[in-house]
């Protein structure tokens, strides 16, 4: 058996993600003791349940004592508190980690809190599912996705190399680059997306024309996409919101001038420039099923047969 | 075994929805003869070598005479010239129909073409994945989704029963409404969802500041999801906004509306707003899942496992 990463790692927080960590990093040995925080006692009492941890701590500061490794699994809004909580119990040489959507607010957050002796590599595996909890992680949700670490200029090359290793262990790619490129990077491919997919299931649920039974009994014909989106964790999207302002807007403004051009063009009757676009946007995708970041099966892998994807 | 529902049945046009028709209703013995035709002479050639009819006809005319039944599954813009093509060669008494995603354009397009010896049934399967052509089809497709039948008044109860029939022989559910209401529920669940996963498939190939390759590498965080809506046949989905204009400007003001007030919320730092609204849009998700049309199964029923989802 190798050696694990961390002989000790501590999970702030022990959500979807959280939870992943910890199936994903005993399938690889990559972890040896796990210690598990969160601030919700039924949370922490649901992780005992699981067995996801090998001690739990309502205390923060508990939870990362003698820990070779601490990753923050909280909503981006919640960094800068959970940092100043543990911050007098790191050890030295300690890294310090998060898997945040969004990396400068967390860079600002939590950088000012920490003491010198500790290494902080902020991470965001960009995975996951419309569930949360403590229940839903499970050790596959990194596999051939991507990690990016966004270490501050002059942090320890060893222990970014530690952090990189033990996520590849989980089974991510992992890439390497500034805090305000990675917040651009999420902006349009994910937090606009969702900010859309939001903000098309609130409009639907608000028509005097169609009703709510009607969204949901017609909704196979896309609809139905822009739902499980939209029925991601709601305290994780507000801080993501709040805590990419700058580059969300910036995207969101690109958005809708383009969207803008594309009604002009219907009002118009221009067929010629939607098939054009049509026909474009059929390369990214096949892009990214290259990537191997999409599966190629119909309707997403959707099970088909009568009674398959019945309501379970 | 059951009677055909038709004993004739003819196909015209052999995609996604015709070859899935055809394999539905061969599974459920809903047609004796299945007649095909398509004006691409490599479409027809492969539904043949698919063995998805029983006859091939490049003449319209040809495969819908004697026909009991006869499908138009083509855009909704070739459905008027499709009509004027078959109505010489139609049998008295013979239901007309068609798949199309719009209805009050396709009843303007057909109906003045059909004789008064037909019975013209509109109808709209509400299911569909990514791709198309006539390798894409297969039973399943209708199963538990709704199939919209919008006969114009006055229009033989029978034939609208018969037709009724057919479709809940190949797995569907059934609703009758107006073309117009139709196209207003349609606008909200499919069209205008298809049209913004378009437009932000279009706005991240266009950025300066991402690359194309991070677009890519990093969509699992929500912008793959819409990649595939993006994929969909240009075509048909050009045909689709010119066709049902109105009811699409419509909805989508409605959507731009709401994405201007949720862009004031971020700017101003309106936290709970944004809550309140990320909570409101799960219970939509839950009634979806409820109504049938949807799995629960994590991220979609994605497989995962390091080589399960890689590219195929």
């Amino acid at each position: 058996m190798t050696e694990p990463a961390f002989p000790r790692l501590a999970l702030i927080g022990i959500g979807l993600i959280g939870s992943s960590i910890s199936h994903a990093a005993r399938r690889a040995h990559a972890a040896g003791h796990i210690a598990i925080h969160s601030r919700t006692p039924a949370t922490l009492a649901r992780a005992e349940a699981l067995g996801l941890g090998d001690s739990y701590h309502a205390d923060p500061a508990d939870a990362v004592r003698d820990a070779d490794a601490v990753i923050l699994c909280i909503p981006v809004g919640a960094s800068g508190a959970a940092a100043a909580a543990i911050a007098p119990a790191l050890k030295p040489g300690a890294i310090v980690s998060d898997v945040g959507s969004v990396k400068a607010s967390v860079v600002a957050q939590v950088a000012p809190h920490l003491p010198a002796f500790v290494h902080f590599v902020p991470a965001h595996p960009v995975a996951g599912t419309e569930y949360s909890g403590p229940d839903a992680g499970f050790a596959a949700l990194f596999d051939n996705r991507w990690c990016i670490l966004t270490p501050p200029p002059g942090t320890d090359a060893e222990a970014v190399e530690r952090l990189h290793d033990f996520w590849r262990r989980l089974g991510a790619n992992v890439e390497v680059m500034t805090p305000e490129h990675h917040d651009l990077v999420l902006a349009i491919t994910s937090h606009v997306p969702h900010l859309i997919a939001y903000n098309i299931v609130g409009t639907a649920a608000h028509l005097e024309t169609v009703t709510q039974s009607e969204v949901m009994k017609f909704s196979a014909g896309g609809f139905r996409d822009f739902t499980r989106i939209a029925a991601s964790d709601p305290t994780m999207w507000r801080d993501v919101f709040l805590n990419n302002r700058e580059a969300v807007l910036e995207m969101l403004g690109r958005f809708t001038e383009d969207l803008a051009a594309l009604q002009r063009n219907i009002r118009y009757g221009e067929g010629d420039a939607l098939f054009e676009l049509f026909t474009r946007t059929r390369a990214i995708r096949r892009g990214i099923i290259a990537a191997g970041q999409e599966t190629d099966a119909p309707d997403f892998g959707r099970p088909h047969g009568s009674g398959e994807d019945a309501p379970g």
